[in-house]
């Protein structure tokens, strides 16, 4: 079970990124994201995703942060540029352990860097967090996330030559 | 020699994912980024970014695509959810290849699909065009992006447990 939990997220300013974090969280293997700012707007736009295009994912937004922290029973992961080597990381990580992933916006609190078990980075470089959710679930799952089923109403068929989508009825 | 083109980009709007998109070309091994429109400050932005982290990335802005793609010497390649499986597309690439790397924002004109060598999905549900950069552009470099040497003023030093970041003077 993988779950991420997406902090300083602002409102407006943050929608697309914040968007884009929970879209690969789905697509990449995630079971779950969590938000800490209520925004009705993003919730509906990824059960709206999820309506059409399958699978399990939930979201959720307006959670505290701390408390979710402190209750979450399995390791919890940031990531960070500024973290310790992806590769060395993943050493530490097994596959039974139920996963904690947060993905802060521009500025993190320092608590979160003290009470999570690993800082990680996916790379030193400044990038995106979008990028590093990605590379890090793909790492997770070991490339197995592009062949997980999501039985949606819709699907596309991979073309190298045109946009080919099924749509299947109810 | 990687170039990624970025087309759709809307000033404002786009502002933080184009940003994303380009530091992620910079970080994940592509030498150059050119934008459709013409926008100042996201090429101040990456402009600074190269200057204190290094790296001889390049930026432009105010191009024009069907320009840039006529004249192209190399394979096209175009990352959307409709093209084919990405495992199937690298091996239709050539290590020595000089790449352009399409990506767009929300519509995609059908002229790319058309010009494009290689119509390219990174799994085929909705997620990023950040995300499935990086996914790419690991998967062209084998992962070798990580040790990539930046030579920056500044640099960043992989820890579990703080931000190290070390300065350089000129």
């Amino acid at each position: 079970m993988i779950t991420v939990l997406r902090i300083g997220h602002r409102i407006g300013r943050d929608k697309r990124i914040t968007t884009h974090v929970a879209l690969v969280a789905r697509a990449f293997g995630a079971d779950k994201i969590l938000i800490d700012s209520k925004d009705e707007k993003i919730k509906e736009n990824i059960q709206s995703t999820c309506i059409r295009f399958g699978g399990e994912f939930r979201i959720e937004t307006g959670v505290k942060p701390k408390k979710i922290i402190k209750e979450f029973k399995g390791k919890i992961l940031h990531l960070t540029m500024y973290g310790d080597k992806l590769s060395k990381s993943l050493k530490k990580i097994n596959k039974k352990d139920d996963l904690l992933v947060i993905v802060g916006a521009e500025k993190v609190p320092g608590y979160i860097y003290e009470k999570a078990d690993l800082n990680v980075s996916v790379g030193n470089q400044p990038h995106s967090e979008v990028a590093a959710l990605a590379i890090l679930l793909d790492r997770l799952t070991e490339g197995k996330w592009v062949k997980k089923k999501f039985n949606g109403k819709l699907e596309i068929k991979p073309s190298n030559t045109r946009k080919t989508v099924i749509s299947k009825e109810d």
